[in-house]
């Protein structure tokens, strides 16, 4: 694979050594948006600050017109309009939800891709109505394996040319806590978080929550397409085929203290008392702590996490450590760890960039 | 000046021929966020979906605690509450914003800055009051010349440490449409767009609203802080002081049309006809016209552009272009004209990239 072959011919590129940030990954980078990192103070990433990634163009629904298919390997075939769907029991949950290729931009070598850094995430209070009764009332086959949810938005990548479509196994769609989600902090979707109805599966990262949705079909054979099959796969071979991207796996990060140079976003504060503060996540496992080292990993000290909170068990914690900063440049880095493990201090690469929660690290100068 | 030297020392950097863009200007395409072109469909841009650019980090202000201080060279100093602000005539403007940055990505060679393509815009409903009166009430003294709107957000811009400030000249902040904004789209401003005050300057681009706003000075003499007297300034040799930078030049922007590959964002369509449909603006003049070509420039028509509505003087307008799409390739081009001119085929460079508004170019692929 070199830099100059084409990215639709099946394979994702991979930069060469030193190579720059190029024009696509740039229109990618515009187009979606992450959220800045002082937005970890708020428990509820207020509108407009929750990271976005879109595949293709943000489809135009109305939902005047819109209904929902569920069908395939299911005894009774359905077709509901918003209206249907808001008649049913309505759920509110606080859910995170971090992209899959969050922190991608910072792997050596670099997939070229969305060039996320770190701020592919965000939490909200999501309105829906659980999936699983929906799926019961169709009449689910027995031998029924996935669960395919299809969104309005059109595209191709490398190649092909699709709706965007993601399956679920059988068992993650009928998980209480998945839902058919109409609103987002209050008020109806916006249209670049999948109005007018989306799915969330809770613990899931960003791409099996489709947008959009037109079809939720049961299939009785793993589906092949190409958002499973080919792309959220975890290589490092181009032809290796690649475990699923699946659960969230732990991270921390830090609300970066002090202040920005605007252009190197460096990082300036007086020294003093300065309360660290930001949030911890797992999809996989409860967060069972979060450390934090001030000296660029040579000594950890344990932060106080929040404990968690039953009523949201799907959203971030909090946490804090007291740091009295003296004079000096200082490589500040958090590090949560889950029932399954801790965050890496050392990359574990893949060619997709994928599931990737390297430790995060942040320079800071404070000043004398 | 060359690639290695600091941005922090008074100059921007202007990369080096075919350098990719860097991890430095990466942090900023994933923080502020552009307005995803398929957007220009709606007539206010939805929550989420209008520009953000942010000079430092997003300054948290607690509204119960904020107060506004209008001061200088004025009779009767004010200090005001968000409810004394409330309390005052309201009006809601439809007001379209640009950044001063637009298009700075493709200059070529490229001012390293934050790098936006063409996305830098949106309209929203801006509710507020007016500033005149405001002033009026503070008694502006004789000789004053410039009003210094002053923000909470706080950084490091080329080594000068600052809240982030910006001179209007008195006569533009007398302008009845200059008003004091606490809602956007009906509801409080988020945080990201100045939460819980901003100013908004119909027609001038973003640099001027001043957001997160703490004081307001009335100054006798003109304004000589960091992002008037150095940035926002048309120059081409890094020695030139440069003209301000001030209204918006026209433009028009074309919705584009069909579906987009994920990596590279080039555009398929299917023969037939095509709607072509986009937005225009100008914040100098009134725009008299827009043109559009579908052969890379080489031939223009005229575009039908929906009448100026006269109680939103300073939002866009909508146009749109019958085109019937023939298998091949095509580059569809988009030009606006005002009163003073039409937008250059040709870049008209400057070394912070600012003030840009070659027109636009989207390649197309009409399939067979």
């Amino acid at each position: 694979m070199t830099a100059t072959e084409p990215t639709h011919r099946g394979r994702a590129r991979i930069a060469e050594p030193g190579e720059g940030i190029g024009l696509d990954e740039l229109a990618l980078a515009t187009r979606n948006h992450g959220m800045p990192l002082e937005a970890l103070r708020y428990d509820v990433t207020p509108p407009g600050l929750h990271y976005v990634l879109t595949h293709y163009d943000i489809p135009a629904v109305d939902p005047a017109t819109w209904s929902l298919e569920v069908g395939g390997a299911v005894g009774r075939p359905l077709r509901l309009t918003l209206e249907d769907l808001q008649r049913r029991p309505a759920v509110t949950s606080r859910v995170l939800l971090e992209c899959a290729g969050n922190g991608r931009a910072r792997f050596e070598p670099r997939p070229v891709s969305q060039p996320w850094l770190l701020e592919a995430v965000g939490t909200a209070e999501w309105t829906g109505t659980p999936l699983a009764p929906l799926l019961e009332e169709a009449g689910i086959a027995d031998g029924a394996v996935d669960v395919v949810f299809t969104g309005a938005d059109h595209g191709v990548e490398r190649g092909v040319e699709q709706d965007y479509a993601r399956g679920l196994p059988l068992a993650e769609a009928m998980r209480p806590e998945v839902l058919l989600v109409w609103g987002m902090n209050g008020v109806p979707l916006p249209p670049q978080h999948g109005a007018p109805l989306r799915l969330l599966v809770p613990g899931w990262y960003g791409m099996a929550h489709v947008k959009w949705l037109t079809r939720v079909e049961v299939l009785d054979r793993p589906f092949d397409g190409f958002q499973n099959a080919t792309a959220y796969r975890l290589k490092v071979d181009a032809g290796d085929p690649g475990e699923p991207v699946t659960r969230i796996a732990p991270r921390a990060l830090l609300n970066p203290p002090g202040w920005p140079d605007f252009m190197t976003r460096e990082r300036f504060l007086r020294p003093g008392p300065v309360p660290l503060t930001g949030r911890a996540w797992s999809g996989r496992a409860p967060v069972t702590g979060v450390d934090v080292s001030t000296d660029g990993g040579a000594t950890w000290s344990a932060a106080e996490l929040a404990p968690a909170d039953p009523a949201h068990p799907f959203a971030w914690r909090a946490w804090q450590y007291p740091w009295t900063a003296e004079p000096g440049t200082w490589e500040l880095l958090v590090r949560a760890t889950d029932a399954m493990g801790s965050q890496p201090t050392e990359q574990v690469w893949n060619r997709q960039g994928m599931a990737n929660n390297l430790v995060q690290r942040v320079p800071v100068t404070v000043l004398g």
